[in-house]
């Protein structure tokens, strides 16, 4: 019974909430897919535009994804699609091979999403889903906030009216010089308008002024963004401000999203491979940091492979609709849970919004100016620029921060892909080099009780006979080494020492380069008439070293306590 | 003064050893120094042709290289020099680019020498000496068999007179499949006689028959690579057997080592800097490891960083003087050991033999048949092959089991630095993947003890308001999503629960994400109303946490002991 229902979790995960829904779930999903959709609308298009890539394909990215991922997917309620961080590197993976916009951009555009889709898929099937997760937060947040700066440069050139190169802040700054002079003065002083509504006017709606409206008013600011795009839309139609020189996005194809497989040709495919290997790993850290924080809150269960399926499964769906990389997006999951969300049915039905969006009202956006899309995009983006963390890294742990800043200059001064390469691989060397310079302390006994501690540190007993060392860490080929230098030191500065003891508490796993340096330590320092103890080995440990010779060559013994050990083997000194 | 004597050491260590040396420790030197010098001179010769190189080269990388350790490096008794591994790895490195033994080919091997020897002196002065400690001992020991087959199957063309490429088993049997039916007869009988001479004599002199000869036994087994040589130049000399088609070693330039700047090309550094990258990393694993076997028994100290600017400096003598890469030898500094060498003048005095030998006696090797070489070189590599390794790491770890029999493959069936590098990258992930699955327990009380255990394996006490959990492993961004994962699925399956406690006995460190994972579990628990708990906190950890937040917002409290901490929060439960 148990093994059915597992099974049926396995296969059909929707089984789950769709098992016992009802009216009144119903009526909350409906609510909140329109609340989603009115920041889905403007969000997708523009994100669309980020990833260098036509408008509709933005809308294209919310259906097919979110549908899969709500039968698929582990969360309730995590909303998939368009992404900026996702579409920014969409962009820097497609740009050195095609011209942004053309039609074989958008193929590959489709190609890199099955690939994405392709990798999350069969790392979740193999359980691979750790090898996903080798990024750590200082690296992911310090990429997003140097991003972020990148996204808004990217955005500019629609601002000004001018083409602008946004790859790096080298590229940037040496692009602004050359066309600043060139700069539509109308476009900017509208881009600018569209910004300070966006960022203002959320500030004075929610001021203690206009409280009247209450709950009301923060769905307001929610929809600000479309008000804006319609406002707009309506300067553009009635008061033809295009005539000005203010860009609009023209003429979007209406339709169904096109059913078909992108162009599968391999030499394009092992040209998008690493692009689509970064994004994969980062669209997964982003889908799944969202989802556990809602499972948490559903006390639901979350697996890291399932979600990787998922996720993978819903590129795939991406990939063969016309549509560009997708993953889980926070600020309107963060819309659709605070909505009342009951289940993924949310997300079915605003997609099912979506599909009549761009069926029959895909005209209404033909007059939309580029300028207001690049200002949403700038809005709310410039949120995520945020300094603080630097410092608070900094403060807590000097590896993590350097890291940190590693990865933010990595990806300003040269590009995304590299930047966040670089960071990851800084973060591997740090994690190394702390593990091959491990905390090791002669330690000797707090007089009165049964405790050890650092000699350097604390006033304690220590015997001229008996060496204590205590380790803090696994002990592995990267630091066994050290261990026996320290204690070849320690050898070479006393002639009388009879007794080494390693108090193994902090010891979980002894891997096979140890064990030989320990096996190797014990012989040298039998041959010197020194015996080699080891005390308060872990079960677990104790079992690995069962399959060795260790135990039977050891010249000492294997004590359960470090105060047993020292007090047998010197007991004038350690009483 | 403890600083002028530490001063002393650090700039000119020889001082340690010169300072007090006497007649009687000449004396011990001087006998060392002439054994050493019979095993060294057919094995510098022979593993010059392993390198691919004219015999005298070897001769030339025991001179200055070993003077240079001599006075700078830590060891008293390690014999610098030649050495069969790193000479492969000369060959594997400069083969692709330049015909094996033309002049170009040779002025390349110096510059890998220098190239070699900078990298380390560099790495060492900047104490980036554990970098290079990378290499897990189940990779070097796969590394050193797997390669000790190639040389033995690169060999096989002296025996046979054929051009036979031994890059990588495939490449052997095709072209042994092409050239065996060409075949020189004389040459191969001769080799064949050559390794059984080799081989079995030193059983046969081992043996009890003769065991009258008591320990002078070891030193003519030692002597017995050069008993051959000067047999076989006599039977060429005599007998003219070279008429029968047996190659001989051919005429040797004599004299003093050419004191020469290798020629120094950009570009050519390019392409030879990652084989000198290899090599700089292969040997200093060889030369520490022996070192340090020494050291122990000699009770002085050895210091990694100082070890690795040694052996840079003396493959820079190797470098400017017409040598190639070298690094301490097992045999030769055991036989140096064992023959009671008391300090590195030993080394001085047998390169000072071998200038002798290589400005008066090279006319000598003119007429040593290249088949006695290649037997040598067989037979002495050929006791490196051994499988036992491989059975006893599989039997203690399946992931160094793994990484061993990757690496064995990969230098076997594709080439030497190809499988060492990947063997090296598989030790990493399978570190990565082992710290990315920590060991995570629940844990409850044995009754009638203060002591925990896990509750799948024992008989405990357990509460369904609390939640105990130990997890055997430093929290990292590698691992501290598995212990949410852990938390998240035990809070799904328990609506009772009103406290987590994490046992942090095991915990040495904590890194930024693994903190901030905890602090958002922290506030998670809290709208649930779960409290979360630490205990047995360390005292380095404990200073870490002081800089973060998390000691005031969590919602639970820090407790000594984890007995403490469940008796406080369920007293019924746990009396």
């Amino acid at each position: 019974m148990a093994d059915s229902q597992f099974r049926t979790r396995f296969f059909f995960p929707a089984w789950s909430w769709l098992k016992d829904y009802n009216q009144s779930k119903f009526k909350s999903d409906l609510l909140s897919a329109l609340i989603v959709i009115s920041l889905l609308v403007p969000q997708g298009m523009a994100y669309a535009m980020v990833a260098g890539l036509p408008p509709i394909t933005g809308l294209y990215a919310s259906i097919l994804p979110m549908i899969i991922y709500a039968f698929i997917g582990g969360s309730l309620t995590l909303s998939i699609g368009p992404v900026a961080l996702i579409s920014i590197m969409t962009f820097a993976t497609l740009t050195p091979f095609f011209e942004a916009g053309s039609p074989t951009y958008i193929q590959a555009a489709c190609l890199l999403a099955l690939l994405v889709g392709i990798i999350s898929f069969v790392l979740g099937v193999l359980r691979f889903g750790f090898l996903i997760r080798l990024i750590s937060h200082p690296v992911i947040k310090s990429f997003i906030i140097a991003s972020a700066v990148l996204i808004a440069f990217s955005q500019v050139k629609y601002l000004l009216d001018v083409p602008l190169n946004a790859d790096n802040i080298g590229e940037f700054v040496k692009s602004a010089w050359e066309y600043l002079p060139y700069t539509n003065i109308n476009t900017l002083i509208f881009g600018v308008i569209s910004i300070l509504f966006l960022a203002y006017l959320p500030k004075i709606l929610s001021s203690t002024r206009i409280k009247f409206l209450g709950s009301k008013a923060v769905f307001i600011i929610k929809a600000l963004p479309l008000v804006l795009v319609f406002l707009s839309i309506g300067l553009v139609y009635f008061f033809h401000i295009d005539l000005y020189g203010i860009k609009t996005v023209g003429e979007i194809p209406s339709g169904f999203p096109p059913l078909t497989m992108p162009y599968w040709s391999w030499d394009l495919v092992i040209k998008l491979l690493p692009g689509a290997v970064m994004i994969a790993m980062v669209s997964f850290v982003e889908s799944i940091s969202i989802a556990q924080a809602t499972a948490f809150q559903q006390r639901s269960e979350l697996n890291s492979n399932q979600e990787l399926i998922a996720l993978g499964l819903a590129n795939v769906g991406a990939g063969v609709t016309g549509a560009f990389p997708v993953t889980g997006s926070l600020s309107r999951t963060v819309v659709n849970a605070d909505a009342g969300a009951k289940t993924p049915m949310s997300g079915v039905i605003s997609s099912i919004f979506i599909v009549i969006v761009s069926l029959y009202f895909t005209g209404l956006f033909k007059q939309l100016p580029l300028a207001v899309l690049a200002a949403t995009i700038i809005v709310s983006i410039w949120k995520l620029v945020d300094f603080k963390p630097f410092i608070k890294t900094w403060r807590y742990s000097k590896a993590d921060g350097i890291a940190m800043w590693i990865t933010f200059f990595g990806v300003l001064c040269l590009d995304i892909s590299t930047g966040l390469i670089i960071g990851v691989v800084s973060t591997f060397i740090l994690l190394l080099w702390r593990i091959s310079r491990p905390h090791i302390a002669v330690i000797g006994l707090v007089s009165g009780t049964q405790h050890f501690r650092n000699i350097n540190r604390h006033e304690v007993l220590t015997s001229q006979k008996l060496l204590s060392i205590r380790i803090d860490e696994n002990l592995t080929f990267l630091n066994a080494n050290n261990l026996k230098e320290f204690i070849i030191s320690e050898v070479s500065k006393n002639p009388y020492l009879e007794h080494v003891v390693i108090n193994c508490s902090s010891i979980s796993n002894i891997d096979l380069s140890a064990l030989e340096t320990l096996e190797e330590m014990n012989a040298e320092l039998k041959k010197l008439k020194i015996a080699l103890h080891l005390s308060e080995v872990k079960g677990p440990v104790m079992d690995r070293l069962k399959c060795s010779n260790l135990l039977n060559e050891l010249s000492g013994a294997i004590h359960l306590s470090h105060y047993q050990a020292v007090h047998n083997l010197d007991p004038t000194t350690y009483k």
